[in-house]
């Protein structure tokens, strides 16, 4: 309903007075803490205002509220601005702004969700428009709710890639409850953007990629207000309104000027003079605040119940040949039957992964993410922060393009579950570029990470049950050849558990292995054994965390010795036995890949760089 | 000069008869190896005559020739019909074709620089766009060679956001001598493609991105010649040609077929079948080959005496407090002027990374990425391929982003350096999105990569100087705080050497530390020897290669005893001391950071998480 006149033009005069007021906390803050980016926040005041006090819906007392808007601050460096908005809308005291950047405070130098009104965790730029372009893909496709997610980039991180990987993601999908504002202030880190003052470049690219796009100057009030009830209009595809706006904006010694850049003000007469200007504006922003989502239909799936993430498919007999990338997609459809909060997501090679089993029992459930692995994991982030159960897979290798997605997915505490499948030079012919050889370093290096590498099916179901059942960023490596099955299906697993395969009393080493390295270290077994050399043999199962007790255990009850083989670099589980065992003096040698590896069959691989059962035999031989 | 018309035609004849044998070879090739992707070189192949035959100026004889055009396969997985390409061209025998897949041979399933007439390793998508923007950057910019960059991508990989980033960078940079070329085939891995023919999506968004873009029949030669003859006479600006091809094309029961991807021939009828189809075409390409780069005014940059590399700068003095990232600054700008070869980039942070003093030394060899890190480390690749010494600098958290470009950049057998700034907790206040703790994990499990943490200035001068002296992948870790000088500038420094800094006979344990926390291990050094308790500091240095026989020496001379301290996650120097030394029977123990950290100041955070000398001589006094 149109509002009369009058009352707009005093909505819109409380919401420059509002922006006004954000400018002033966020120097206030900034010079409190005495670092930080106050001129990006400067040009961003005046779109935070309207955002969150004329177009969010949101009850400020329940941030958690399954009907709430939601809003993704990518260009996480303005965090002051975010906090700023959210006290004045009285999520907590104006005065608690004073903290930031303090340690304890969780108004930290870039938003996490330590705060309960942020989702995902942003400052590594480029990566916001992926994260609510899964939240809303959640809206939209499974939890059928109206609410609208809306961020605010950055001109700067409109450079990154993931971006566009977002952009034309979200206008595949329709996403028209996405709403995105560029707040183009023209000024990066260290000089101009590459576009400076042309608003015009990001709304040609942005209208090229699918989306609604307008361009307007994001300091005036009038036209901030009608590009986002334009923006609320849309149908079929996401808005993104490019504000043209001025860095450092009211501060007349900062205002367009480079070198302003996460720079605090100096405490006394800077901030002073720049605090003076700022109050000279109007101020009055009686009443505003914001408006609770009230009448939305909330149709969240609610949260599956926690033991029907725990029983394993019982279909596999030992001896099965079944490659580990075919379990992972076999465990996730019936995980799928079981738990409704579990979705899958996949970079186009579904069919090598075999995450196209979910998409064949539950398509409502899966999104084809295409080629662009990056935006796979932010959404996915998007995804976990609205309490779904992401699973997201690719190659082991091309994981590796998320990087920084997965990191700032551990800062956003997500749930997010990963695959990687193709592991090592086992792939054989396809060569180096599609072998992975990083991913376990990759993985175990994320904070609060799981990392499982199962060697067999039924250890493979396990792994992808032991993920939906338990928080966090968990990481399954698969493998591209068929393995036997070597477990019974009602075999217990746990994370941070390895599994003794072989073991005598007479063990005079211990070989610990994974994924295809197992049942090289298994066939080395055997014949040492015929020629009565006994040797334990273990697979790591866990390679985060890593069983040191029984890894110390066997190594002691093994002549002190152990010998790890891996289809792996450095930084995989050779390191994490070593690092394990090492405080117990136990001595712990090595067999990986060491060079760059080439094409070629799987066997001539293995042997090549040295992790076949030969190279084991040999090793052993040498050890003992 | 329009060439008579007759013959124009009877050149295109051949081009197309050269499209068909291409075809052929593809077929045989992979139906040989029992594995491949003939049908995307089939989509791709009257593209490749054209641009081999017609549009290119090559030397076949003399791949290196700095005058010849070069070429990037970025859909990598069509290595067979490159291959085809040149083995047409003459480059080696038609017939060793067959030996694609095949261990031993350099005809590999992806191109990799085994071989001399590829530049650039892909198989890894959306990269080959910046590998060619990084080689067009040298001949416009730095040899001023009027060689021009061809690069050949799959429609499927215009997913990757680092295909945009390619594609801002090279219109930023005006770089009209490269041609880019999309085999819209409109079908992926395992489904259609987001847009499948709709080639328009494509030319729109490239135009959107600053480039000339035509759309065209891509199994049209008339149509391909006359796009490549109107690319070459833009100025100012890429070019990219829109092709619309079939997946297949010319086998009737593949064609335009989804299930395909990724399949060789059936050997026997169905390889006998699509053969004989594609032979009833005309195969005359009697005296088609490709035209030598005459004339061309090559001004390549000479080769730099290796010598110039090894000084240091010698100005720094013992207490100076200098942070390694403004020493890197400083080092490389010292550098930049012994060795012309050295080239920098930077992400827009140049002035937290120090990159800036090589700009404002040499701002003809200084070039802006923007906050585009994955196109940064490709393009670098495309610069070291054509001789160059690219220094990549960023936040080392942010490097992460281009793990992905890092790996492909080592089975490039690149020349890249890279500097990652702001590692560790000890940034501070900015919190944990801009904290690398992973980049030691990362850099470490990349194939041929060496690893430098240098402590102090002069040990990062050394690292500088040590990176630009040793042909690969280099990685430099610098750290946000300023640090004392330690060393002597005539100091001598090697990879693969560690630093005692502090020994005595009557050590108790090695304290293996870097970076920040060296100066933490010292501290607790000087505390615990007042206390009488002998404490051996190591400065690691060099992380990859490891000094394994120092490490070994000194925990053997100090009880059998090492403590790694690091401002890092898994998989950095604590990993790659207790693996160094656990075949030692060495005991080694590990303090590290092991959960999300938060803001703080640099102090609060090194003591909370427990790498400060506080918690080294408590961890010391529990472990003696």
């Amino acid at each position: 309903m149109e509002q009369p006149a009058t009352t707009k033009q005093q909505l819109i005069q409380k919401l420059r007075a509002m922006g006004n007021k954000l400018r002033i906390d966020s120097v206030i803050a900034t010079t409190e803490a005495g670092s930080g980016h106050p001129t990006s926040c400067l040009s961003a005041a005046d779109l935070m205002s309207a955002v969150f006090f004329y177009a969010m819906r949101f009850d400020v007392a329940n941030p958690h509220d399954a009907a709430n808007d939601r809003f993704v601050l990518s260009k996480g460096h303005a965090a002051p601005v975010l906090y700023a908005a959210w006290a004045e809308a009285g999520a907590f005291p104006v005065e608690r702004l004073k903290t930031l950047r303090q340690f304890g405070s969780d108004l930290e130098g870039h938003p996490t969700p330590r705060l309960p009104w942020v989702d995902v965790a942003t400052g590594s730029l480029g990566q916001g428009l992926s994260n609510g372009a899964g939240m809303a893909l959640n809206a939209k496709y499974l939890d059928h709710i109206d609410y609208r997610v809306f961020v605010l980039l950055g001109d700067g991180e409109a450079a990154e890639g993931s971006v566009w990987e977002a952009a034309e993601f979200a206008s595949y999908y329709k996403l028209d409850n996405l709403i995105g504002i560029i707040d183009v202030n023209g000024l990066g880190q260290s000089q101009q953007t590459m576009y400076g003052h042309h608003p015009e470049v990001y709304q040609r690219r942005f209208e090229a990629f699918g989306w609604h796009s307008v361009s307007i100057d994001g300091h005036n009030m009038e036209e901030i207000v009608a590009a986002l009830d334009q923006a609320a209009a849309v149908k079929d595809r996401p808005s993104m309104i490019v504000a043209s706006t001025l860095k450092g904006k009211g501060i007349s010694f900062a205002q367009d000027l480079n070198g302003w850049h996460g720079k605090a003000l100096k405490k006394g007469e800077e901030t002073d003079r720049a605090l003076a200007e700022l109050r000279s504006n109007d101020l009055s922003t009686d009443g505003l605040k914001m408006t609770p989502p009230a009448g939305r239909t909330a149709n969240r799936v609610v949260e599956a119940p926690q033991t029907a993430g725990l029983k394993a498919g019982g279909h596999y007999k030992i001896g099965d040949p079944v490659a580990t990338r075919e379990a992972y997609g076999e465990a996730l459809a019936r995980l799928g039957a079981d738990n409704p909060l579990v979705v899958v997501l996949d970079g186009d090679v579904k069919n090598s992964t075999f995450a196209e089993k979910f998409l064949k029992a539950f398509p409502d459930r899966y999104f084809e993410c295409f080629i662009a692995e990056q935006n796979m994991v932010g959404a996915a982030a998007g995804l976990s922060a609205m309490g779904k159960i992401p699973f997201a897979s690719s190659f082991a290798c091309f994981l590796t393009r998320a990087f920084d997605q997965i990191r700032m997915g551990a800062i956003s505490q997500s749930n997010t579950k990963l695959c990687g499948s193709h592991s090592g030079v086992s792939i054989g012919e396809d060569g180096p570029s599609q072998m992975a050889l990083e991913d376990l370093a990759m993985m175990r290096a994320i904070e609060t990470s799981t990392v499982l590498y199962p060697s067999d099916a039924v250890s493979t179901e396990h792994a992808v049950r032991l993920s939906a059942a338990n928080h966090g960023i968990f990481y399954i490596r698969t493998s591209r050849p068929k393995t036997p099955v070597i477990y019974e299906s009602d075999e217990a697993f746990e994370i941070g558990k390895c599994k003794v395969v072989r073991s005598s009393k007479d063990d005079r080493i211990t070989v610990v292995a994974g994924g295809v390295t197992l049942f090289e270290a298994l066939k080395a077994c055997d014949e040492l054994v015929a020629q009565g050399i006994g040797v334990r043999v273990i697979d790591i199962f866990s390679v985060k965390p890593v069983d040191a007790a029984e890894l110390r255990k066997a190594g002691q009850e093994t002549g002190g010795l152990i010998l790890t083989v891996e289809d792996h670099s450095l930084g995989g589980t050779g390191d994490a036995v070593a690092s394990a065992v090492s405080s117990a003096g136990i001595k712990v040698d090595h067999l990986f890949v060491q060079e760059l590896p080439r094409s070629g069959k799987p066997e001539e691989l293995l042997k090549a760089y040295g992790i076949d059962s030969s190279a084991i035999v040999s090793r052993i031989k040498s050890l003992i």
